[in-house]
C-alpha cells in the first residue's frame, strides 16, 4: 500500500480494559494508553483511521450503578447508559491518543463523535432478545421489572439469576456518517462506540432510542462501508481465525475467501457470540467492496497484519 | 447581517430540563425538543451555529448515582462524569436537532464532540475551590472522604449538610478546536458541553483530567474567539441584563460597552454566580474582537435578539 490506506478499526474489549480489571476509569486509561501506543504507530505508518470500539462492560457498570441507585436517581434508559459511554470511553481515547500522536510529530486531531445508529423496528431480534445486561436479580424481582418497566426477563440458571435481555438488531444506517466524512482524513474519528446508539426512525422521520444492542463490529462494517474504507480491521484476542479450534486439528486460517467463510460458518466452526459476527461482518465487507479487504487479527499484530505479514484475510475470492 | 453569521450558543440549565424536573432522561428530551425548535428557526434563518450547553443538575445526578452504588461499582472521578454528560445531554440534542432541522428542509448533520478544555495547573481558583458538587454527608462521612480521596469538603450550613468543593478554573484552550473548525460550518457541531472536561497539560505534554467545573458561559466565549464567531449568544433566564435587580430602580439594558459593563460589575451589579461570568464572559469577547458583538437574552428571544430587536448587546464602544 502507498500508506494512505483508509482502515476502519474495531477495538475488541480487551482494548479497553484487562482481564483482572477492577472497573476503575484510571485502570482502563491504562489499558487504553497501550492501546493507542500502536494506533498512534499506524498512524505514523500513514494509515488513515476512524476508531470504533465496543462498550459491553463500561454499559454494564453504569446500568449496574444506575439500578443500584434508582431510589436516589431515576435510572437511565438503556441507550442513553451507551450515550454515556461513547463519552466516558472516547474521551480517554482522544486523551490518550493525541499525546501518543504527538511523540510521532503527528497534529491530527483525535476527536469522539456521539453515534446514533438506525436500526429495523422489525428486526427479528426484537421478537427475540437474547442479549443479557446490567444486573443480575431473583425471581421476584424480575417479575415485578417486567411488569412495572415492560422487561423481558431471562433465567440465567448456570449463573443462578434472572437479567434483563434486549434485541440486539442489525445496524441499517449510521446518522451522523456526513460529519464523519467531513472529519476523515484530517482528524481521527472515535465513533460508532458500541455499535452506535440504537434508534429507531418513526413514520415522521424522527428518530427514537430503543433498548438494544448493536454488535460493534457490524456498526464498524457499516461505517467501512458507506464512508469508503479501503480496509476494515477487527482486532480481537487472536492473532487468526481458526477452524476445528482448540482441538489437535486447529488449523489458523491466512486467507478466507466469501465461499470458504461461508462454508465454515455453516459447519459452525466459529463462536456464536464471539467470532462469528467478526467473520460474518468481513464478509459483508468484501461482498460489498469486491476489491476491497477485511482483517481479523490481535492488536499487537496490527500493522503487521496491514502489511499482510499476518492475521486472517477476507477477500472476495 | 446577510445571514451567514457565525454565532457560538451557550444554552443555560432552562433549555435542557425544566424547574420541576424528575430528573428523568424522558423529562430532559421533552424540554430539548422544545429547545432546538428554536435553534432550528435560527439555523433556517441563516444563521450558523455550535451549540454549548451546561452540565450542572446532570453531572450532579450522575454523582449521586456513582456515589450511591459506590460500594458496588467503583465510583467515577469527576472528570469522567463530565464526558458521560456529554455524551448523554449532546445524544438527545442531535437527535431531537435533527428532527427539526428536517422540518425546515436542511439536511446539515449536527453532531456532539467530547471536549476536553484545558486549565491552568496554577489558576488560583485551585488553592481556594468553591464550588460545591455531588451529595450531601454528614460531618463524619465528610472528614472520611477527605481522608481517603483527598477531597475537600466544605460545610453548608444553611441546608445542614456537607459536600465536596472544587475548583472553577479559567478555560485556557479548547484540545479539539481544529475539529471542531473541520465541521463548521457544514455540520452544526455541540461541543464544550459544561464548559468541557477540564484536563491539565504535564510537563511532557500529555494531558490528564481534574477535578474542577468550568463555566459554560467562559467556555463558550473561549470556543468564539477561537474558532472566529462574529456572535457570542448567551441564552439564559431573563431577556435582558438589569441592574439594580429586584428593586423599585431596575432597569434592564439594552446596550453595554466595556466601560459600562465595567463599571457596573465594580458596583457588584451582577449576581456572582449567574450574570456576572455570564457578563464577564460577554466583555472578553468583544475586548478580544472590538469588530463584534455578544448577547445576553432568553432562549424564547434568541432570534429576535440575533435581529438587534431585544436582549442586551455587549459591544467594545
Amino acid at each position: 500500500m502507498n500508506g494512505k490506506e483508509k482502515v476502519v478499526i474495531a477495538l475488541g474489549g480487551n482494548a479497553l480494559q484487562s482481564k483482572d480489571s477492577d472497573g476503575t476509569a484510571a485502570s482502563q486509561l491504562t489499558v487504553v494508553k497501550d492501546t493507542v501506543e500502536i494506533l498512534a504507530e499506524l498512524s505514523a505508518a500513514g494509515y488513515e483511521m476512524a476508531v470504533v470500539h465496543g462498550n459491553g462492560p463500561q454499559v454494564g457498570r453504569i446500568l449496574l450503578s444506575s439500578e443500584t441507585a434508582k431510589d436516589v436517581v431515576p435510572p437511565m434508559p438503556l441507550e442513553v447508559c451507551g450515550a454515556m459511554s461513547q463519552g466516558y470511553i472516547g474521551y480517554h481515547i482522544q486523551q490518550a491518543f493525541g499525546h501518543e500522536l504527538a511523540k510521532h510529530g503527528i497534529d491530527a486531531p483525535v476527536v469522539t463523535l456521539a453515534t446514533q445508529t438506525i436500526v429495523d423496528a422489525a428486526d427479528p431480534s426484537f421478537e427475540n432478545p437474547t442479549k443479557p445486561i446490567g444486573p443480575f436479580y431473583n425471581e421476584a424481582e424480575a417479575r415485578q421489572l417486567e411488569a412495572e418497566r415492560g422487561y423481558v426477563m431471562r433465567e440465567d440458571a448456570a449463573r443462578g439469576g434472572w437479567r434483563r435481555v434486549v434485541a440486539s438488531p442489525k445496524p441499517v444506517k449510521i446518522v451522523e456518517e456526513k460529519a464523519i466524512e467531513l472529519l476523515w482524513p484530517d482528524a481521527i474519528v472515535v465513533c460508532v462506540g458500541g455499535g452506535g446508539i440504537p434508534v429507531v426512525q418513526n413514520a415522521d422521520g424522527s428518530l427514537e432510542g430503543v433498548a438494544a444492542v448493536i454488535d460493534k463490529d457490524f456498526g464498524a462494517e457499516l461505517l467501512a462501508e458507506n464512508v469508503g474504507a479501503d480496509t476494515l480491521l477487527i482486532l480481537t484476542e487472536v492473532e487468526k481465525v481458526a477452524v476445528n479450534f482448540g482441538t489437535p486439528d486447529q488449523v489458523d486460517l491466512d486467507h478466507l475467501s466469501l465461499e470458504e467463510a461461508a462454508r465454515y460458518c455453516a459447519e459452525g466452526q466459529f463462536g456464536s457470540g464471539s467470532m462469528q459476527p467478526k467473520v460474518e461482518a468481513c464478509m459483508k465487507f468484501v461482498r460489498a467492496n469486491p476489491s476491497k479487504r477485511a482483517i481479523i487479527t490481535s492488536l499487537a499484530k496490527a500493522r503487521e497484519a496491514l502489511a499482510s505479514e499476518t492475521g486472517t484475510h477476507f477477500t472476495y475470492a
